[in-house]
């Protein structure tokens, strides 16, 4: 018998694909915003070190020395700083598993990645969830949901799915008033998508023991298929973490792409540039029609549309563009969009102003 | 602070890599059979699967039907027969995730597949390790083992390290004798390997729930790299697995490798072949050099040595010849190596034969 919290799990939803719409709908062209994925397709640099993939047969070398050195290099750190995972989302559960059991607890946000939630469930402990304030973490309440049990608090930054981070007063507030038994995750999964002058997490870990950052490969590098995030932090809760992690979690393809990605400055100046373009006109267009959209540092909006979340949604995959709707991610209401590339983006307005017309009727 | 459990435990180590003993001692030619890995290398039909990666930056479609329907197809099962693992380690640790919390326990031999142990242990509940008995499963003693609190017993067969399987009796044994509560979990890593007898554990499944047989892509198929593993079980026990998987835990070119592998009959043929005549070589040296060695029904023998296992272990390896001393797996006395290709076992018994002469004096 599985155990009682296995039993209570609700399965996770991931973003509907491109293959289901086809085949449900027979369209032929299909836009997909659904999964903040980018829109410009893989790091060519990534794809050139996976060109010639070799030695499969062996088990790889597990240390990910360079890697790792190349990661840490770039914020001053070195090599013990750094934790390799399946995806950051492995990553999340590693964290849970380190600190986790019945009778602790791990403060969130609500809407927030759902996956903090699970992997809390998961340990048998308790998910604190604290609602957002316009779609913006409700930092005080937050520190207030804090007490002795609290082991873990995550923080995803910009939030998934509003967009919104927090400024330099409130992380000074976090990292000032946050008891030291509480270690502190901050998801920075869209990192390099935020404004220019967003605070530089990843130096918290000098100053604050127990403050772990994650990042990951499978946004702006285009590498989501490889499985490949990172996370740095003090070099005792690494330790723990690379102690608990699977043997080789990190697959031979995974650690060659990130190597490749890792050095495309380009590919990456690219990216962040057709976001910004795709961020100031979708920004205008629901503007120009009325809809409110919380103000993103990320690849996405949360868009609010005037019917449920979920008619929306299916209304929008019949006319062949996927976005995820508000009901699967506690944000009724809204959509999430991706910002895609200047045909998707317009494909998309085009699409809702369409059906505005239809709902206001 | 980590789970006191956490704090326990001893990280995993995995076999000496090519490049740690090309740095070390200035070797040109290492012969590396330390990880039961396939000597011919990869299945070229994998291979041929990963020439083109397409769609890295888009998450990979996770319910992996056609790869499951082909592997669940070779044994008249279904897709709902079937969960894929980031290897078959993946399945260990979800098996014990799944089951064990503290207050319970999981049956295993001692020495067997060190992740057993491990798993069973980070989820705080017990390990209760029933030693061999001259390389074999004692079965009886196993049995003797369950109590109520047991929720899983392990079976690796053939056994890693030993090479020891068991025979038609003896399942019928386990079968009929092993209570209804506990989860039976078969380790079939090594499955291709076997003699051609040798019982289809597979059909158990359907004779008994709650019974899981392992498999991966790692061993026969060259896979190792990738990272595929897969299971076969009752539709109601996979349901539990694939709920507390970690989402998109098989990569995209994990997914295609294996694909292409699977049709590669002929690569399996071939590499059965060169097992079987590598197993005949070494036996015979073994015979030969007055060394006991257990009978072996996988890709590796474990050859009992008349010095302390790192002491050999240490010799061959200055000789450029990479096995894994028994001393790391609860086999003192004993090395296990892997059968590779002519020349591979060539040079291994030459190293062998010329250390026995300074040990034997």
């Amino acid at each position: 018998m599985p155990r009682s919290v296995v039993r209570a799990l609700a399965p996770y939803k991931a973003g509907t694909s491109i293959g289901e719409v086809r085949e449900r709908f027979g369209l032929e062209r299909i836009v997909k915003l659904a999964s903040n994925e980018n829109p410009l397709g893989s790091s060519p640099k990534a794809l050139a070190a996976l060109a010639h993939l070799e030695g499969l047969h062996l088990y790889l070398d597990d240390a990910h020395l360079e890697l790792k050195t190349a990661l840490a290099g770039r914020y001053g750190l070195s090599a013990e700083n750094v934790v390799l995972g399946h995806g950051s989302n492995e990553l999340v559960g590693l964290i849970a598993e380190m600190l986790l059991e019945p009778g602790r607890e791990a403060v969130m946000a609500t809407p927030s990645f759902q996956l903090y939630r699970l992997a809390t469930l998961v340990r048998g402990a308790a998910a604190v969830e604290v609602p957002l304030v316009e779609g913006k973490h409700d930092l005080e309440a937050m520190l207030a949901a804090v007490t002795e049990r609290t082991a873990l608090m995550f923080l995803c930054d910009p939030n998934n799915p509003t967009g919104s981070a927090l400024d330099r007063s409130q992380w000074e507030t976090l990292l000032t008033r946050l008891p030291s038994h509480v270690t502190l995750v901050i998801d920075r999964a869209y990192s390099e998508y935020m404004d220019a002058d967003a605070p530089d997490v990843t130096a918290f870990i000098q100053r604050r023991p127990k403050t772990l950052v994650l990042r990951t490969m499978s946004k702006i590098y285009g590498l989501a298929s490889l499985r490949v995030g990172y996370g740095f932090g003090d070099t005792e809760s690494i330790g723990w973490l690379d102690r608990i992690r699977l043997p080789f979690n990190v697959s031979l393809p995974a650690a060659l792409g990130a190597r490749g990605a890792l050095d495309d400055d380009a590919f990456v100046r690219r990216s962040i540039e057709v976001n910004e373009a795709g961020k100031a006109y979708l920004g205008a267009a629901f503007a120009r029609l009325g809809l409110r959209a919380y103000p993103t540092q990320a690849n996405f909006f949360a868009v609010e549309v005037p019917v449920e979340a979920t008619r929306a949604y299916e209304a929008l995959l019949e006319r062949g563009i996927i976005v995820r709707s508000g009901d699967a991610l506690h944000m009724p209401g809204r959509l999430r969009v991706t910002i895609g590339i200047p045909e998707e983006n317009r494909a998309f307005i085009a699409a809702l102003e369409e059906l505005l017309v239809q709902w206001r009727g």
